[in-house]
């Protein structure tokens, strides 16, 4: 691999190049971890969340930067997975699998994914993220799940695809 | 919506922020079109290519960005798909439709992307992308999906996570 150089300095994200190639870096992470969790009622959670970049609310499966914050910054990507979570739906998760690591946009990012699907779910809370976040948290039946997401995107919200990607795993059985 | 400021423009991304949120944003595009394309034989067709961000080669969903030639900015989505689909895999598509539009990475980009299923396809040439573009064209069965990308994934490439969307798309017949 040549000499990556850093083209600009944001606070959370660098603009580097490499072989004559432009993409986007995050300064303080290792990764994203995206967690598949279904409740024992088969209810898929999933987070609402206005994002600035799209200008739009956007549902999402629960999912954070591994390694984010001052006092988790050593954890492991489960260890992220699980205080996710908890952090953004209120459920604790008894195990997490591991089933996919990708890229999100390999064109314009580094940043890498890495798909959990959680098991032995138990309510503790009503999540809706840390103080500096205001999530709207949905469970939605996996069996319903197509025509809720139709449903909140002809209401003008926008869907991650990721969800869809889950649903093909929870679908397949993957993991 | 507050006023966007650019923190750093790149030949091809430029830095932004809006409301204290960094992202990053493609000059030249008004969006990714991304194909789901079958053939008659009921196989899925995927490019793989190297991406420098992630220093791998990604097997991914043949797509392109919109308008990004000088010859083809306006062009509309329908027509940005066609023409990736025939760039990258050989293959025509009589007819295309809208099936998605969502959101690629809401937290790190405004990137928006369009899903298209293909139908109609008539191979016209061996593709393989433009004379910027080294991609390798894959046919891989419908129904052998899952093990082919794991056989990819356990070679050392990555796959996007798209390509799971495609499949759950497939399987339910959405479109």
């Amino acid at each position: 691999m040549t000499d990556t150089s850093i083209l600009a300095r944001g606070r959370y994200i660098n603009l580097k190049i490499r072989d004559d190639w432009e993409f986007a870096s995050r300064k303080h992470e290792s990764g994203v971890a995206v967690i598949i969790a279904v409740t024992s009622d088969n209810e898929l959670l999933l987070v609402e969340q206005f994002r600035v970049p799209v200008n739009t609310a956007v549902i999402e499966l629960p999912a954070g930067l591994i390694g984010d914050e001052e006092a988790c910054k050593n954890e492991t990507p489960e260890q992220a997975a699980e205080r996710e979570l908890l952090e953004e739906t209120g459920y604790r998760a008894e195990c997490l699998k591991l089933v996919l690591r990708c890229p999100t946009t390999a064109g314009l990012s580094d940043e890498i994914a890495m798909f959990f699907i959680a098991g032995g779910l138990q309510q503790i809370n009503a999540g809706g993220g840390d103080e500096t976040e205001s999530i709207v948290v949905h469970k939605v039946p996996v069996t319903e799940a197509d025509t809720w997401l139709d449903r909140q995107m002809s209401g003008g919200k926008m869907v991650d695809p990721k969800i869809y990607t889950a649903l093909y795993f929870l679908k397949n059985d993957i993991g």
